[in-house]
Formats: structure tokens, sequence, C-alpha cells
């Protein structure tokens, strides 16, 4: 079976994936401006977002939605959560039939509170559709470093299949069926590495990233559970390995965000300097609607919020933090007491 | 309650439980050497481990362990798992009755390959025991800087009365019930650390590390689950907490062993050049031995058990890592095939 991959979105993630991808199959990446696709496929380089790294020969570029989407045997999302449903739907008129869709956005859907994979659904119902996702800096991965990942699809037997059709020596890929879980991981994932970037900008030390780590992981599993994900996933590459290596990486906008704000910026002075998105500036607002709704204390997320949007200072949201009763690790997660 | 704390051994971290112990109670630590004892005591530092750093003005030291011992409420052993046995044998003819005993090592006794709470039942049996472990490096809170960590107890009501003896506005005290699990975080998580260390030291990057750390925590988590812990410890600060501080700090000792071994350097080479202890060199051995007894796989602790034990260099070890076969995430932990 020949599959032709397609990966939408020529950001710094969606243009890696499609790097990689193009080392087992035909690919193109569609790229919403012509310029990029233009230096794509002439110069097999991304200097407006990956400047510095080559990318693979064979990989096709294009602007033209239709002509990208038409030949797509595998549809990859690489479009961040505020423009994903937008941009399925253009292409979804040019998507053949029983066409997989694979998510790699690690946002929520602002408005809906809807996963990403909930709108593929939404849009084009009836695809196979999963999320790719793990602790994938892109650069490293354009630099030749070694890398794992989970793919989780809805269709066993689709995902093994395209597990063949990601992995690469280097590029390693586990499948996992939990959908909810690391789709979740991914986008709550994004708030805690806000959160331990402005312990990094308020200069605290790596015992208190350990923890605002450890006790990040705790919240984001106790909502992802509520929601339907697997306590596995959480534990897993999906949520530990990507939560650590964006807390812990300089390349890690949703860090950056965080740090700057550590270091007493405002939220609007941080994002103007970025042409980048970082998730979880926008995810967090989703997240506390569903803390709430699921009745689930998220203490390090409500303090980011806070940050984001009301203007408390990262100071007094680490304040709030510390104040809290010291009592059993485990306090509403393991069930006793 | 009038408590007198006493902590055995004067190296960097016990030291430094010392310290914070000082802000609370009448503390003394032991130290083995006199002059070390002396100068904690006049000038309120501990050179040797902790130059630059200021101890608690209140915090008495001296090289009596008589002296020490026989006042004390509360026994504190800060000493390495190879001397443990030994030292605690020296203090148990001056220990009082039902004086809890408390562990701050991170290893298994070679040859036994028991954990420090079952040689301190063979040792001074009848006594309340348990173990301070979780994500502190003790220069960061000699420096002022926020931690939190776990206290497990055999004894409850003991273990709620310490954690006030031990907990400051910034040092953060968190009990569990799980001595085993807690006992074997903070030994195994050794291990790991020497081999994301290994791979910082080879020139990967933070994805590589981050699935280190995500698959040393699912390797240790198995072996410590068959041995009876709770897999809630090993996702808490005991386990993931301190596994990640380990793996991501310039200051750990065991990391520092593992990037030198990536390097290319012999384990003779590193060890010659340190004059502190890193646990995991000595631990792995133990860990190898009970992955077989207890027939759990653990395919990095093995591939850092032949490079400080069979000659085997960082990088075979890391191409061995990379040659295992694609498959799903949670093969052989979750239950299914």
């Amino acid at each position: 079976m020949m599959i032709n991959a397609v990966v939408i979105g020529a950001g710094s993630w969606g243009t890696t994936v499609a790097h990689v991808l193009a080392h087992n199959v035909p690919t193109t990446v569609w790229a919403r401006e012509p310029d990029v696709a233009g230096e794509i496929r002439d110069k097999h380089t991304n200097s407006r977002y990956l400047a510095g790294y080559d990318l693979h020969p064979d990989l096709r570029a294009t602007a033209d939605i239709a002509e990208a989407v038409s030949h797509a045997d595998v549809l990859v999302m690489g479009v961040p959560s505020h423009g994903f449903r937008s941009t399925l739907e253009q292409a979804a008129e040019h998507l053949r039939p029983w066409v997989p869709v694979v998510s790699l956005a690690k946002g929520l859907e602002q408005g809906t509170n809807k996963r990403m994979t909930e709108v593929i659904n939404e849009v084009v119902p009836g695809h196979p559709f999963g999320v790719l996702t793990g602790p994938n800096l892109a650069k490293e991965i354009l630099g030749g470093g070694a890398a794992a990942t989970v793919l989780a699809m809805s269709d066993a037997t689709v995902g093994a299949r395209l597990q063949e059709v990601f992995a690469t020596d280097l590029f390693r890929v586990y499948t996992n069926d939990d959908v909810v879980g690391c789709e979740l991981a991914g986008a709550l994932k994004n708030v805690m590495a806000i959160a331990s970037g402005m312990a990094d900008g308020l200069g605290t030390g790596d015992n208190t990233r350990a923890a605002v780590i450890t006790r990040g992981l705790a919240e984001l599993s106790r909502l992802g559970m509520a929601m339907g994900g697997d306590p596995f996933t959480f534990a897993g590459l999906a949520g530990m390995g990507d939560l650590v290596a964006t807390c812990v990486s300089r390349q890690s906008r949703n860090r950056h965000v965080g740090e700057e704000l550590g270091k007493g910026r405002t939220i609007e002075q941080v994002i103007e300097d970025m042409h980048m998105v970082a998730e979880g500036v926008k995810t967090v607002s989703v997240v506390r609607e569903l803390s709430i709704q699921y009745g689930v204390e998220m203490p390090i997320a409500e303090e980011v919020y806070r940050v984001i949007n009301e203007g408390q200072s990262a100071a007094e949201a680490y304040r709030g933090l510390l104040g809290r009763r010291q009592r059993r690790e485990m306090h509403g997660i393991d069930g006793s007491e």
C-alpha cells in the first residue's frame, strides 16, 4: 500500500513532521504563504520558522490546498488550535473518503472547549482520527537527534500502519489507544510549562522546578482522568515526557512565556515580541472552565490563569502556591482522604 | 512535646537537613571527622561539603556519637548506603527506646539487596522507622530556595508529628504511608540519572532526555510495584519529582557520573575525581539482581550496568536502546499485551 502523506501547515512542527515523513513516503506540506511553500520546494529550507536547518530534498510543498489535500492518503493537521477548524473546513471538500486525519495541535478550542479530534469528527465525520504527540522539540529532530513520540488513532489497524509511515530509526513511534488522554496531555502540559517558566523567571532552582513539574502532572492527570483519559497515558511520553521536555527546554515557547511573566513583564508585552503561537496562553482559559465543570482542583493552572487573565503577578502566584497547606501528598488523588 | 533532633552524618545532605531542623527544634549533627564538627560548631559552616553556605547558628555539632545519640528524640541517618549499617550499629547502643529513625540515604545495600529501613529494622528492631526523600538539591535549600519533600514513616502518628519537626515555610513536607515505595524510588532514580547523564555526555538533547526520564520512570515503577511500592508514590515527588530534579540538575552527582561516562571516560577515572559518593554506581548492581529476581524487564538499568561493570561504552548502550522494537507504549506495564 503506497501512501501519500500531506501535512497542513508549515510552521516549525508541521514542517518538521513533513520532513520526517519524507524519509518514508511521498510527502507534501501545505503552506498558507506562497513564499514559504516556494522556499521549501526550491531551497529545501523554511527560514521563517526553522532558519539554519535543511529539509529532506524530496519534500514537496504547495500553497494550493485543493492540490495538496486531493492527493492525501493521510492528512496531518499541523495547525494551532485557534485556526484548526477553519483550516480543516477548507481542506474538507478535497479530502477523499476514509483518509485518516492526524492532529499535531497541542491546544483546546476556545469557546467550545473541544479537543482537536472532536473538531475533526465534526468537520469530517467518518474519517479515522487521532493524534501524534510527545516530547518532540522540532529543532532537535531536524538536527538529527533521537526522539520518541506517541501515535494514538481511533482505529488500531490504521494506527499500526501509520506507525510505519511516521517512524524512522531516530524518530521512534509508540502506539497508544487512548486518543482522549494523549490529546489532553499535550494541551494541558502547555499550561504547566508556563507555570514552570514563571518559577524560572522568578529565579527559583531545580528543586522548585521538579516540584512544579510533579504537582503539575498530578493536576493535569486528575483533569485528564475525569475527562476519560487513561492514567498510564499521563505517566508516559505524551504526558510526563512532553511535560518534562517542555519545562526544561530553552526552545519551548510556553516555558518562555512563563519565564518572561516571571521576570515581571505583562502578557501583552510578551506576546507582542513573539511571532509564534504559545498554545498554553489560550488553553489556560479552557482548562479553567473544564476544571470547574469536572469539579477538579487545579491550583497551579488557577494561578497561571490569574497571571494571564487577571493581572496577578507571577510572584503573587508563587506565594499563593507556597501558602497552601502541607498535608498528605496524594490528598484528593488516590481516593483516600 | 519537646524534640531533640540528631542527624548522623555531616555530608552535604545530612548537614542541610540538620540546618533545616535547627529552625524548629534543638538539633545536633554528628560528624565522623572532628574538624568538620568543630567548624560547624564554631563557624557555622561546612567548607568540605558545602563551601560558601552559612548554617543555622543554633545547629550544634559533635564527633562523639555517644553524646549525640543519647540525647536524640529522633535519629536522622544521613549516611550513604554502604556505611549505613555499620554507623547505625555504632549508634544503636546509645539510642533510647521508641526513638524514630529516619533514613536520608538513596541507595540499597550491596550483598543483601536490602532497603535502608530493612537495615534499621535489623539493627534497632522495635523503633518506628521511615524515610525522607524528594527533589532536594542541598545547595538550593541552603541558598533559600523552596523545596518539597516526602516523609514516609511506618507509624502515621509519628509521621504527622515529625512532619511539623521537619517542615518550614520553604521546606514543604508531605506525608506518605508508602515507606517501601518512597525508599525504592530514591534509590532507583539514581540509576536512571546515570543513564540521563550518559545521554547528555553523548551530546543528545532535550527530546532524548525527556524520553530517558519517562521510560526510566516506567522501569523503576515496574520494579518498585513488583516489590510492593504504590504506583502513586512513583508518580509523586519521591519518584518522578526526584528523578526530574536529578536528571536535569548540574548539581547531581549521579547525573555527573553518567555525563563523564558519556564523554568516553571509564568509571574508574570518573570515581577517582569525585570526593563524594554517587549512590547509583553501586546500586545498579543491586537493581540488576532485583530485576532478575522479580522478573521485571529493565532495559535502561541493564545498559547502565554494562557500562559500569562490563566496560561497555555509553555510545554502545545508547545504540542498544535505540535498536529496541517500537511497539505499544505501555507494553508490559498496563496488563494488556
